[in-house]
This record gives structure tokens, C-alpha cells and sequence, in this order.
């Protein structure tokens, strides 16, 4: 037995409730080393194991099998140790080492399920379907409010470009999201700013001019909820634009300035070319970086966030550059924001592994580039393969909750990468495979606006080219793809909120296939990132629950036995 | 190579600033696997590694070994990759996986060093000699406020005894604690409670009228003060006594109470044999479980806190059964004690695994007792020897931050355990020699009152006896013992403050040792654990700082040569 490869911690998500007295608990192996596990478990004031429960593999990566089991005790004090048997040998894994039989005083403590630490995010946000826009290129419903020369929207964008896109565009165009189906759009910031893409604020407090005014908003607010769809916007508090007035107030006063201590200024009189104050990435100077240590800093960015939400009853936030503002600050933003909306969702953007802000005391998820990267890697660019490609999926998903999974914004491509039909190559064939993963795999699919429609770009800025709205040049056949596949997602709760379970990796066809599972509920879903017909024997398939006896192909509408089934070059089959 | 025991998270103890730009990594391999390793790193928005770092083995358990620098970037945004060579085979290991060379965009990431994540348990505690007292058995400074038919102080107590111990008693024994020269004390519960030990509190606001009053509280801080010495009281906020008033509340009025909701009652009328409500432990009807995930109640307890803090000026808080309320009461908790008194120290009670307490966010240190469970097992039973016993060690020590480790309250025995040196069979050679170790090791050697002269006793009731005051009945010589250390701790400040490596751990002499290092400065530890002579070479010592030519014997405070060293049976140099 590989010793070395086993790991366990009484906390985050190897061990967490999933109920008022049940426990979750994840125990990784090396992977294919152990024949069966089981955790013995019991009351943590009593002295030896009352209740054993089998754990099966939820997830494996290249190195590792992760085994999992819920535990539940009336008293909601656990404790408990693994059995571990690799055939040859059995041994105990305790929070203090192996042992070859039980030893007293050896195990790990779930202490107590408080209620006070039960926690996930926003019931509506598990599993929904998002739509992202960048308000600058979505539609320009108000060619009177446009900043001076503005582009033709056809032609390509420049960094520094205006296509005059607002939010009565955003209002005319809301059929189209109707029609697509979507439950939740995240706007990119709206608020006052020189920039088109408004991550250098001005003025927190006010729409930019050239995106509308405050009744716009509370017109889209209203058209949302009254469609049952929810809008975040994105709060940009790591740092401001240079025109925010207490930095303009700093310009102005130097060290007198109230403001001075906002911001980190090596010395006085503030330069700006080039800054000799601290910014967003390097020495962006229409970016000064704020000081949230301060507790008036703080406060003001608080007041921000609670007031778009108490006066526009926005349904929440996500968060630009979360990963450089301290812990502390999101602690008091999420008391901040859920204390005016209990059910506000709080999203940051973290690109990479995001664990340590996905404890209940921050946010809710994050922005999921690492499946973004695995989906580039593995259905754009095919410099992976299907077992790697589960075994990238195997590590997000072990790193969570499982609420927290199904609450990220699981995203192809955004305004911060190339369009992922780009990636492609231009196959829209690979796309479409992908946004059926999207759409089926656990998560809140983000579809970045225009991707429906078959929109190209290279990274910023020819991915933040204006909506493609003439029918004739949109892909339509996409477009309905992208339909039929939020429809089958919000008809079938399974999709939503249920567990997954790769089935199927195959490097050899690329075939990769995994079951969504909840109470009696299992939907299987294959998908052939080959240009080739590959073929599937769905007996083999080895389902979480009881091997269903007939199976419908939820896009064909129709029965078969579970027996082969051949997948078109990339190809999809959705079997319940 | 074993990659499945390579480990890195970017947080936690894995990843950790120590200083506005300098950030502490350690890496985990599996033991004596590698030959050489360093971090490459950047600055995250570059792309490319532009500096290196070697990093040196800081701990071993039985499994794996944990390399650890230090690197430091002005711009404090961090990316970073491992390069493990095991002498056969380089590899590069990352967020994503290992790589055979770098790879773009695989790197690990600690996103920002922001000001309000750098934090440290208070200066103050970080090393402190601690000393516990059980006020019920430590001193009967005033027979008036005895209870009634107390006992007689020699006789063995029984868990419903009194003796009369009192604050008034603590005060006129204060010269023992300066002479002894310790640094702060922690007193267990001393609020209103019917029972010796006032675990269940019947009033969080009054001293327990047979412990004495306000005023002697206050004249205790005082005293403690113009001595430099802190006080830390005991905070029972998982339950209350069911004297407690909204207890007592809700069995008078049933479902009526407005206090209702502070308690999880099965069904009106509350019971009491057995208990229809949630308590402590099993069914102990004396000390109903409080319910914090109510406002109402957090507030009546967080009220608590900082009224003794700031009426009473105490020094922090030791928190009873931490672990079995939620993350969030702890948080809330930090804030209005540090809002009140910045410095103030909070010690939870977790007696195992403990790092989801420890993120800066809740508590400062914990009760030790994964270390008391090591001294214990080496040091009084035996049942594991030198290599195992720095095994134990290494876990404690890689799970927190050195500045947490440095805040620990490192117990050999408490009110809850049997006295160690009964648990050594008396034998009080090795209880000296587990002083030696627990008053030179990292942390706040938490001393049980009484140890220090020698007192026995089996578990609770008995390790709860009077202190023995008569001079002919105490140990001098232990006393003096303890003295001496205590006297060697507070002159060196490494070790207070320095950081720990074992330099010798051979289970067959049973010769266990380790340097404390900080700056130029190296004390290295020499423990013989056996009934026998043992001889240590220190020319095959590896400083973790430059070599010294010359040793000085701190306890004999005589000079010599680096060669060998002879230790006694259980014997213990202290060399610098």
C-alpha cells in the first residue's frame, strides 16, 4: 500500500456537511492501490466504532482514487477512521498514523455539525444557466447616449475603441436571452468610467452615461426578475480608475489629502508616467490599487456593494481581481451583501486554485478557469486527451463542495481569453461538443455573449467584438444547439443539482462520458472528441446508482436497451 | 521519484507571508526521495521564472520530508514552480501537475501579499511561559467565602468537593508565580457556577462569590500587570450551567420563553433525567448546549467577552469545547475582543487537528495536545522512541504558521489529564527532562500548577488536588529545576522566538535533539530519553545556520569544543 499517497483532513472538502447531522468525508489513495475502503464511525464521546460505511471511488486524477461516503449520526459529533485493503494488507488510517489494527485515542474529529456552519451558496445559483455581457459590444439601444466617434460595430475592436453598446441595448435585445433560455446574466462593470470596459471606476455611484442612467438599470433589474432571471454585475474593488475622486483629491493635495493613505504612493507629488504608486498588474497608472487594510477604504467599497443591491435589488456581485484583496475584506463583504440579500450570489475571479475563499465565510464560487483550461486543452486544442481530461475535471471537483461545484461559472472563453470557436480552429463541430459538456457536466455554465451565435476573436480586444445580431451571419444551427441544450438542462433537475461520476475516459477513441446522479435520477452523457465514429458498450458503463434497464436518449427522444451505441465524430448521446 | 507524495497548496502553512513582500513555501516529498530542491518564482504577471531558491528540509515525519524557503518579491505578487531532482530524474512540479520542463501558465500562485492578511497571534504570547490554575484548588487566600462542608485541602478530592481555593488565594500566592518567572496565567472558569471546576456557568457576569469578587479580580490584574504578567480567563460559550438564567427562563415558561431558541429542546416541558434538550457530551443535563447560530445569543456572548476585557483589562481568552461551535461565532468573536483590546489573546481548546481555527480569522493558537499526546507517549510511557517522537512532532509543527507554533500553549498535563508525573510512574527524572524539552521547544510551555513541585495524581477528580504549599512536602530540587529553565528561556531570546530543527532523533540511544535558531543565533537541545549514558558527536550535527567552533553549556555555563558530548540518564544539555 502506498502510504504516502493517502490523505485525509477532518475539514474543507474532504470532510463537510451535506445535512443538519450528515457528514461528507473524501479519502484519496494512490490511485488503483486499494480494493475497498471503508470508514468506521461513531459518536467522538464514545470510544470505539458503532458504524461502518463502504466508500466508492467519486473521482479519480492521474495519481490519486478519491473515495467518498456520507456519515450521519443523530448527535452530529463524529468520529472516525479508514479501513483501507489493497488484498494484501489491511490498515487503519487514523489522524495520527496507519496502524495494523484500531488503536484508542487515535481518530480523526468532525467535532460537531453546528447549524451555524451550515452552509452553500444561493439555492437558484446552483446549476444555473449564466450569461455573460460586455454592455460596450452586447447592442446599442440608444445611439444618443454614445460617446463621441463611436466604430461601426462591424469593424474589428481596438483596445481603446467605443461601438456605443448600453443597457436599453441589453433591454432591446432581451428576447434573445428569453429565447436561449438563460437564468442568470453577469454584466461586466457599468458603472462611470472612461474606458470601454469600465474596470478603471470613476464614480461608483453612477451608470456610466454612455451605458444609461439609474431608471435603465432598475428597467433591466425589473425585465430580469420579471422573466425569473437573475442579474450580477461586477464590482471592480481592488482597484479604481484614476479619475475616482480620492485619488483625483490625493493628484490634487498630495500628502494633505484625506485620501492620501487609499492608496500605496511612494512618495509626494504623485507622478503618473510612470506611476510611483502601487497598481493593478504593472504600473497601469489609470489603475491605482486600493488599500483595503484601512477600515474606511473598507467601508466605502461596502457601502458601494450593499447599495446597488438595497436601492437596484441587483442579485449579486461578481468580483473583479479577488485573489490581491485581503481575506478580510470579503469576510465583511459577504456579511455586508448577505446581510441586505440573504440569497445574493458572490462570485469572484480567481483563475486558479481557489479553495481558501470557498470556505462559507467568502464567497460562493469562483470564476472556473481551470475547467476553462481542461475544456481549451481538451475539446479545442486537443493537446490532451480524454483520461487527462477527467483527471483535470477530478481535481477541481475533489477541491469543493459539492454546492460550491455546482455554483461555479463553469466558462469556455470570456473577455479575458480568445473566442473559444477561435480556439477551435473554427470547428464549430468541437464547440458544440464542449457546450453540450458545458450544459450537462456539474457547474453553472457561463456562456460568453455571442458564443451562442458562433462568434470569433482572438483574445482581448478581438474578443470583445460587437454582438453578431444579423441572422444571416449568425450560426443558427448553434444557436439552437445551445438552445435544445439549456432546455434539456432546465427540464431535467438531475442536470442541475445532481453529482457526477466520470464513467468513461478513453484516450484511445477520446471518448469521454460522465452520469449525473441524484436520488433515483442518473443521465449518462458521452461525448466523441474524435473525427471519427466511436462506439460505446453501454454495459460496461458502471452507473453510481442501479444500472438502469432501458435508457432514453434525451436528444433523439427515444428508447433503447443499454447496449452499444455508436457517436458520431463529435458527437453526443444524452442517455437517462 | 514518489509523486504521489509531493505536496504544495498556495495557502494555509504551505504558503504564508512573513513580512510585507517575503512569503514562506514548504513543499512535501516523501521521505529522503530527493536530493535537491528549489522554487522558481516571479512575478505573476511576467511570465518566466527570474530567481531561485534552494530549499533546505525543515521536518521529517515517518513519511515525508518538508523542504522550506523563503522568497521575496517587492511587487509581493507571487508565481511559482517546483524543481525536484532525486538525483536520477528533474521535474518541475506545478499547479496543474509535473512537468518533464516548464510549462506556460502552469505555475502555482500566491495572488498578492495583501496588508490585511499579514497577522500574527500577539507578540506577547509568542513564546510565553504559561502557567494554568484551577482557582478551586490552588490557594484558600479567604475562609469567609468558602462553600459550605469544604474539605480539608490534603484530602484526595472527589469531583463534587470543594476546598475553597479562591482569587484572594491566587493573590497571596503570587510570589511563587514570580519566583517561578512566568509570563502569563490562565485561569480556568471563575464565573458563577455551582460546581468546583464552573464549567457550567449560572452567571457570565458575577466571580463566583466563593472564588471572591470584582474587586479581587481587578486587584489581580493589577497585580498581575505591575509584574508583566498577562491573565487569561476561561470562555464557556458551547454551553451554560442550567442555573443560567435563560435557561432557567425557558423550564419556567416552556415554548413561552423568549429564550426558547438559545437551546435545541426536543419537546415542551423541558426535562431534565434525562434530558429532552441538546447538552455537552452525553446527556450531562447541567450544561445545556447554546445555540450561536442565533444572533441574539451571539451577541449575549460576544457582550460577555468584552465586558471582561474592558472593565477588567484581562489579556485574552481560553476558549472551552472551541470546536464544537461554528467557524462563524469564532470570527465574529475576534473581532469585537480585538476591536476591544487588539493584543488580546485567543487559545482555543481543539485537541486534535486544528488548522481550520488557525487561518488568522479565529483563533491564535490552540491547547497543544498533539504535542502533550508526544510527550507523553515518549517522554512518560515510553510507547515510542526518539525517531517516532520527532515524527509527532514534525506533523504539529508543518500544519501552522511558525508565529501560531510559537503561540501554541504546550501542556504536558491539564485539569483534564492525568498529572504527567504520575503518568511518568513517578519517576520524576523524566518529568524533569519533559520540562527541559517543553520549556526549550517552540511554543508557550503551559505549565499545570503544582507540576513545577512535583504534585501527582491519576485523571479528574485527582489531578485536580490542592496545591501543595508545605515546602517539605514539594519537590525544591524540581522547582528549582523548573526555575533555571524558565530563567534560560526568558534571557535567549531564540527561545522565545527562534525557529526549531530536529538535529537528531536515534531511537536507539533514545537520544532526541533539535536547534532553536533565529538571526546568528543556534541553541541546540540535547534530551537523553534513557536510563542509560548516551554520547552524541556534535561534529555531525547539521546547523541549520553556519557551524559554531565553540559551544557554550547554558546550564553549566561552561565552554567547549564541538566534539562529543556525554548526557546522563536522562540527562539534557542546552548548548550555544
Amino acid at each position: 500500500m502506498l502510504r504516502e499517497a493517502v490523505y485525509h483532513v477532518a475539514h474543507g472538502s474532504y470532510a463537510y456537511p451535506v445535512g443538519p447531522d450528515r457528514l461528507r468525508l473524501t479519502l484519496r489513495a494512490a490511485r488503483g492501490d486499494l480494493k475497498r475502503v471503508a470508514v468506521l464511525y461513531w459518536d467522538r464521546y464514545g470510544s470505539s466504532p458503532t458504524l461502518t460505511e463502504e466508500m466508492s471511488i467519486a473521482a479519480e486524477d492521474e495519481l490519486f482514487s478519491y473515495y467518498q461516503a456520507d456519515v450521519q449520526l443523530a448527535t452530529k459529533r463524529f468520529g472516525y477512521v479508514f479501513v483501507l485493503d489493497d488484498g494484501r494488507q489491511t490498515l487503519f488510517y487514523t489522524e495520527k498514523s496507519f496502524f495494523e489494527d484500531l488503536q484508542p485515542n487515535t481518530q480523526f474529529h468532525y467535532p460537531y455539525i453546528a447549524p451555524g456552519d451550515l452552509w452553500e451558496p444561493p439555492q437558484w445559483a446552483q446549476g444555473a444557466v449564466v450569461y455573460q455581457i460586455f454592455p460596450e459590444r452586447f447592442a446599442n439601444g440608444d445611439p444618443e447616449n454614445d460617446p463621441p466617434d463611436v466604430e461601426p460595430w462591424e469593424l474589428p475592436p481596438t483596445r481603446t475603441s467605443f461601438k456605443g453598446g448600453d443597457l436599453r441595448g441589453i433591454i432591446h435585445r432581451f428576447p434573445h436571452l428569453v429565447e436561449l433560455g438563460v437564468e442568470v446574466i453577469y454584466l461586466t462593470p457599468i458603472f462611470a468610467s472612461p474606458s470601454n470596459h469600465k474596470y478603471d471606476t470613476a464614480d461608483y455611484y453612477t451608470i456610466d452615461p454612455h451605458f444609461g442612467d439609474a431608471e435603465d438599470l432598475r428597467e433591466l433589474v425589473a425585465l430580469c426578475h420579471s422573466h425569473g432571471i437573475k442579474i450580477v454585475l461586477d464590482a471592480v474593488f481592488n482597484h479604481c480608475g484614476s479619475e475616482f475622486f480620492a485619488f483625483q483629491d490625493v493628484l490634487e493635495k498630495g500628502r494633505q489629502s484625506p485620501y492620501a493613505h487609499w492608496f500605496n504612493i511612494e512618495g509626494f507629488p504623485v507622478q503618473t508616467d510612470p506611476p510611483n504608486y502601487e497598481t493593478f498588474a504593472h504600473q497601469i497608472a489609470t489603475m491605482p490599487k486600493l488599500m483595503t487594510q484601512h477600515a474606511d477604504v473598507r467601508q466605502y467599497l461596502l457601502d458601494v456593494a450593499v447599495y446597488w443591491i438595497r436601492e437596484f435589488d441587483i442579485d449579486g456581485w461578481r468580483l473583479d481581481v479577488a485573489n490581491e484583496i485581503d481575506h478580510e475584506f470579503w469576510r465583511e463583504f459577504r456579511r455586508a451583501v448577505k446581510g441586505v440579500k440573504p440569497d445574493a450570489l458572490i462570485v469572484g475571479e480567481v483563475w486558479h486554485e481557489a479553495s481558501d475563499w470557498l470556505r462559507g465565510d467568502q464567497f460562493d464560487a469562483v470564476m472556473n478557469y481551470p475547467l476553462q483550461h481542461a475544456c481549451f486543452d481538451f475539446f479545442a486544442k486537443g493537446t490532451i486527451r480524454a483520461r487527462s481530461f477527467a483527471s483535470r475535471l477530478a481535481k477541481v471537483q475533489v477541491n469543493h463542495t459539492h454546492a460550491v461545484n455546482l455554483a461555479m461559472f463553469n466558462l469556455l472563453d470570456s473577455h479575458d481569453t480568445e473566442r473559444f470557436l477561435t480556439s477551435c480552429g473554427g470547428d464549430v463541430r468541437k464547440l458544440a461538443l464542449a457546450a453540450a459538456f458545458q450544459l450537462t457536466y456539474e457547474g453553472s455554465p457561463m456562456i460568453y455573449y455571442g458564443d451562442e451565435v458562433g462568434m470569433v476573436g482572438l483574445t482581448d480586444p478581438d474578443c470583445r467584438r460587437g454582438m453578431l445580431w444579423d441572422e444571416a451571419e449568425q450560426d443558427r444551427e448553434l444557436f439552437r444547439w445551445y438552445q435544445r441544450l439549456i432546455a434539456l438542462r432546465r427540464e431535467q433537475p438531475v442536470l442541475r443539482t445532481g453529482r457526477t461520476r466520470t464513467v468513461w475516459a478513453d484516450s484511445i477513441t477520446n471518448v469521454y462520458g460522465f452520469v449525473r446522479f441524484q436520488g433515483r435520477e442518473q443521465v449518462l452523457v458521452l461525448l466523441n472528441n474524435s473525427p471519427e465514429e466511436q462506439r460505446v458498450d453501454l454495459r460496461q458503463i458502471s452507473w453510481p446508482g442501479r444500472k438502469p434497464r432501458q435508457l432514453r436518449d434525451l436528444l433523439a427522444d427515444a428508447k433503447r436497451k443499454p447496449a452499444e451505441v455508436v457517436l458520431e465524430p463529435y458527437g453526443v448521446r444524452i442517455l437517462a
